[in-house]
């Protein structure tokens, strides 16, 4: 047990490598069994509303871990670098997204103050469902996650406000109450479904179209089920007009060197 | 089901009246079946490093709701004054207890914009546990449970860095796996025990020396048992000098309108 742990913990510290030294690519399906976060990265003048906007706001936003103002590190993998350690980074200015790029060391020296915000991920969930024998379409594909802007408000906090980013994942009908029960024992890492079926209740006019990620087929007998998604707080940063942020692009995120059996309750 | 939940809200609305009219006591056994709840309230400026010191010890602090500065009203009780409604207040200058008041509406005008956290309480699993035939000696003898500052640190953030608190139990050692269990249910309100059995182990000489609330009797067979504990704070505020706070006195909880129910994982 111990030696697998360290092997996959290796798994994880060879991707972050892999991404430092300038791969681009979606992560899902690397490193295996390793909690993957979202990031956002913003000024200490603003970590505050964004702290508390988590905390009124846990499904969407459940906060792993949180630097030190001015330190691009985490106790989640002691040895990573944030500035460098995902495939894809994205800078916002003013609510709007100015670059991708695979590298924020650049625009981490803008500000010698920022903090950084790790937010759960549903891929941590993923392979309990696959283990459950309920196939993840994206992954199955080899695309993204589809995700996408709905309808319904985030409990704004100081100068934050939004609405909830959801990512969906079609399941055969007799599987979504499976799906749910088993991404509920995740609930540090977005939980249960927010909504299951009809998209048009949330808001979703299209799902082919989906605002973030790739859309995905949905068999004849699959329902649409939707979890909160790591990427409300980059809404927030579009609706709210915040003068800076950098964040992961979405579906590239940041792979932590800890197991995601730590986020099973 | 309804009719018994608005009856409970009525007993909330009836103690926070009466505290609000200057009764004083320690709340627990107070409208039972309602969460209570600890106050530490801060001016802005220390709002930041306490709500990350909450994130990172979330097993002492967990947060159940955070005011906007300035404003002393809860999401957890809409019509209450978080100034006026709990039985007990402490006042904290340069980490010193500086006075103990039942209201704290002259010590809130000195400040514009202080911010109130309310942090989930071990009252609230306690109804489990004796629904489940283990008796809360502290309830039971009608005293206030005792709490025990160790010498375990929480980890800090900014300027604010302390040891954690914990509160103790008596517990038959045939039910000390029960009362783990049960109260893991609710990881929200401080969830399973921190430590079980010597508390020498964690820095504690004396069980009938509590540093907060009343001793209470061990019989033969029975094994002391701790939880982590949202005077916690308290301990913050003193060890890191916090130039001013206002707390709830410990013992003397804020009574939301939330049913324990709500917490139960």
């Amino acid at each position: 047990m111990e030696q697998l742990r360290t092997t996959s913990v290796e798994l994880a510290r060879a991707a972050r490598a892999s991404y430092r030294a300038g791969t681009v690519g979606p992560t899902s399906g690397v490193a295996p069994g390793l909690t993957q976060a979202n990031l956002i990265v913003l000024p200490r003048d603003w970590a505050f509303d964004f702290l508390l906007y988590a905390q009124r706001n846990p499904k969407p936003c459940p906060v792993l871990d949180v630097s030190d103002p001015g330190s691009p590190t985490t106790v989640l993998a002691p040895d990573a670098d944030l500035r460098t350690d995902l495939p894809l980074y994205r800078i916002w200015r003013d609510g709007r997204l100015v670059a991708e790029v695979p590298d924020a060391t650049a625009a981490w020296t803008e500000h010698h103050d920022l903090v950084a915000f790790l937010i759960g991920c549903s891929f941590t969930f993923e392979a309990a469902l696959v283990e459950a024998g309920i196939e993840v379409r994206h992954m199955a594909d080899g695309r993204n996650v589809p995700m996408y802007l709905i309808d319904r408000p985030c409990r704004p906090a100081g100068r934050l406000h939004g609405n909830m980013v959801v990512s969906m994942r079609p399941i055969p009908a007799g599987r979504v109450a499976d799906a749910a029960t088993i991404s509920g024992r995740f609930p540090a890492v977005h939980g249960a479904p927010v909504h299951i079926g009809d998209p048009e209740l949330i808001g979703i006019r299209d799902l082919s179209r989906p605002d973030f990620g790739d859309p995905v087929r949905i068999e004849p007998g699959e329902i649409p089920v939707f979890w909160a998604c790591g990427v409300t707080p980059q809404a927030a940063v579009m609706a709210s007009g915040v003068p800076f942020a950098i964040t992961h692009a979405p579906g590239h995120m940041f792979i932590t060197d800890v197991p995601d059996s730590a986020y099973h309750a």
